[in-house]
């Protein structure tokens, strides 16, 4: 393998010291990183990169997404939750195949490698397709194909919980221990009770967790409490859904009894603050749940809802939606927001020796171009990142040492190619829907063309 | 004046009409668009753009900013708005000299045009350099010399009421009409009331407006009534200070009668999202006041709080903002929102032939490339601009015909060298202030510095 060495970089570590080092060098060898500051002596490395200007940081973890959804990006807009969902999605998804999900995924994964993220936790159907896309491009993944186990799987392709496990048996840390797999029954509002009680066995069985929407609206909770005399994370929790490591996206409606019940099975509650503002919810109490010791990370959500595969956006929204919401400008810090989105993100994902730049751990990260405008002057690097920077100031991403964003340029991907399909797929996928039903609206596409 | 030809572009105009056309030209002659669509037969270009995979839309103006604070960006993170300005803006600001506000503007003007912005209203001091700047950067703006009226006036610099009107005098309508002026008392709840009074008188001698901060927590409001009876937008209008078309900015807390206030003075209410989500503030209920009538335009603020000056970042989070805090997904669309950005913020600035595109307007305008993976697929150009371009998107600037920005490099001004004085000067400010008080604390300076 081969050995790089990242030279001159201001390097932000957000871990529990929250140093920086100026003008520092990264020796990397083998996927790890084997020296921070000075290069070691007899280190010969293949590949020079000056980092002069730039920020290294580890890449960005997405802690929640749904990568193929790009296909259907500013398809839905300005609609609430639920004419988003039917009016929207389940009616354009409806015209999605295999085929359409490998290309919305290489496109997110364009997207996602240009704007600094080095993993997602990518949550939708015919997940070998996703993976094909995660091998190819060299990011890490923990990849989850959706099962909803009521009538949804006939519209949906092939989705049923044989098929998933047999999914997550193939892939479970493929791709060099790129790829992790998870189950993925959709929510507690869809999915039907005994499908979630066989996902949590089967689950158990193949000692991986569940990665699941919980409690988006306060009808959700409502509903739960009716039909089952319990809150969503409990009725969850009580068919043994979080027995091992699990995701809980969203999370915006809990008791204190969930927070209880979230930090004592480890849950992993993923904030996609974007989207919760986009569709007119509230959003995930991040403060409140750290502050009772639950673990949080953060996600984009799919590009259908979100309009972006941004991290950078995400983490800048995160802290501002907080400090908003509680009326404390103290809370999350830059570097409090950068741990979410790159540390806890890779904790949430079981990639536990990332997320961090530190001699043995691995060599995931990303350099920021400091010399914009926009990044001047530097009275605090974390805070010119968080709240400055934007996606295409991410100039390099690293993978397991491999070089995956090179001068602002992917280099295991054909974006052109990419991006030409999906324009192409992305309009006849809506206007297909369109037709079916001759009750989706879409605005933009009509007017004037 | 030279000819201008922008070929193949889809433009996109905010207007009434809400049309966008695809594959179309816009002829530039004179500072003025001559036309839209097909090209006149007769026209000869001295310049052609192909904007093949563009889209055209009016230019952005920033209706309330503070340009020079670029040089704090960053300097005073994670405050409450009262220590925000206590311990970090007032302390470092008394370390500024005149100097450092050609410099600061400058930065910011490069920033600005970067990401589409074609006008900002300027709110700081020794405004001639602002000026200066805008002269030379070809941007638009009405600039407005910032007065206290209290003993504030001398930690920062000459700022009299006397001075500020000979300002207006001079720069009305300079750099051929680019440049217009405003007075720019400062606050109620900074300024005394015979400060405010004779600048209302002032204003009125001169036809001019005020550029004022108006209301922007509740304790300012309390104060307001405890002090004056009535609530600062109703003590301000009876000092007169509406009485020419105003900028009012933030103007977060208002009741009904403030509002009716606002609507019959055709007071411009400026919204600054990112800066009052930065802050924990509220934010300006801009749905309420648009359905009552008054007209509402967006603003960056200063850098020192807003940590950039991108009106494409600030239209968004103004959406987004709207949406969760009204808990109403439909309202500000896409469109809608570039039309706060663009069209109102031009009329709130006194440039009433500008904000769009059409045919005798200023030629003011910008094109986005949309060759890139997060702005694909195309099924909504308004929404894939508001939720998912980048400031770095913006490829091309013009503002009267004049070509500030091509294939995304500035050709008015020297960004190099801007931002090396500005990133030496800047970190000398803050620590010179840091030296004068021992109070301030700068964290990530001294970090592993």
């Amino acid at each position: 393998m081969r050995k790089l060495l990242v030279q001159h970089a201001d390097i932000l570590t957000p871990d529990a010291e929250e140093r920086i080092l100026r003008d520092a060098n990264i020796a990397i060898d083998g996927g790890k990183i084997v020296a921070i500051g000075e290069t070691p002596h007899e280190f010969a490395a293949d590949e020079i990169i000056d980092a002069k200007n730039h920020v290294a940081l580890p890449g960005f973890f997405n802690a929640h997404t749904h990568a193929a959804m790009t296909l259907l990006r500013g398809s839905a807009e300005d609609l609430p939750l639920d004419r988003w969902f039917n009016e929207g999605i389940w009616r354009t998804e409806s015209a999605v195949r295999e085929d359409d999900v490998y290309w919305g995924t290489a496109l997110a994964a364009c997207e996602m490698i240009r704007s600094g993220t080095v993993g997602m936790a990518d949550h939708y159907f015919w997940m070998h397709q996703s993976a094909r896309v995660v091998q190819e491009a060299g990011m890490k993944a923990l990849l989850g194909w959706c099962v909803f186990g009521s009538d949804f799987a006939a519209e949906m392709g092939p989705t049923t919980l044989a098929l998933t496990s047999d999914f997550v048996a193939e892939f479970q840390n493929s791709a060099g221990g790129r790829i992790k797999t998870i189950l993925a029954p959709h929510s507690p509002y869809i999915s039907t009770t005994r499908a979630l009680a066989d996902a949590a066995d089967v689950a158990r069985k193949l000692s991986v967790g569940c990665h699941i929407h919980v409690s988006e609206s306060q009808g959700q909770v409502d509903n739960s409490f009716k039909q089952f005399g319990k809150s969503p994370v409990a009725y969850l929790n009580d068919l043994g859904i979080f027995d091992n490591p699990s995701i809980a996206a969203h999370a915006i409606y809990v008791n204190d009894e969930d927070i209880e019940i979230l930090r004592e099975k480890k849950v992993s509650v993923v904030a996609c603050p974007k989207t919760h503002f986009k569709l007119a919810m509230r959003t995930t109490r991040i403060v409140d749940l750290m502050r009772a010791g639950v673990h949080v990370a953060l996600g984009t959500d799919g590009a259908a809802s979100n309009n972006t595969l941004d991290m950078l956006e995400v983490a800048r929204l995160a802290a501002l939606a907080q400090k908003h919401d509680t009326g404390d400008a103290t809370v999350l810090s830059s570097m409090q927001t950068l741990k979410l989105a790159t540390r806890h993100g890779a904790r949430a994902m079981g990639f536990a020796n990332s997320g961090v730049l530190q001699v043995g751990a691995d060599a995931d990260l990303i350099l920021i171009d400091m010399d914009k405008p926009h990044l001047a002057p530097r009275h605090n690097l974390a805070a010119n990142i968080v709240h400055s920077a934007q996606g295409s100031d991410v100039n390099y991403v690293i993978v397991d040492g491999q070089v995956l964003l090179r001068k602002g340029e992917l280099t295991t991907l054909d974006q052109e190619k990419i991006m030409r399909h999906v324009e192409k797929r992305g309009l006849e996928i809506v206007r297909g829907a369109l037709t079916q039903t001759q009750r989706y609206s879409v605005q933009e596409t009509r007017q004037g063309a």
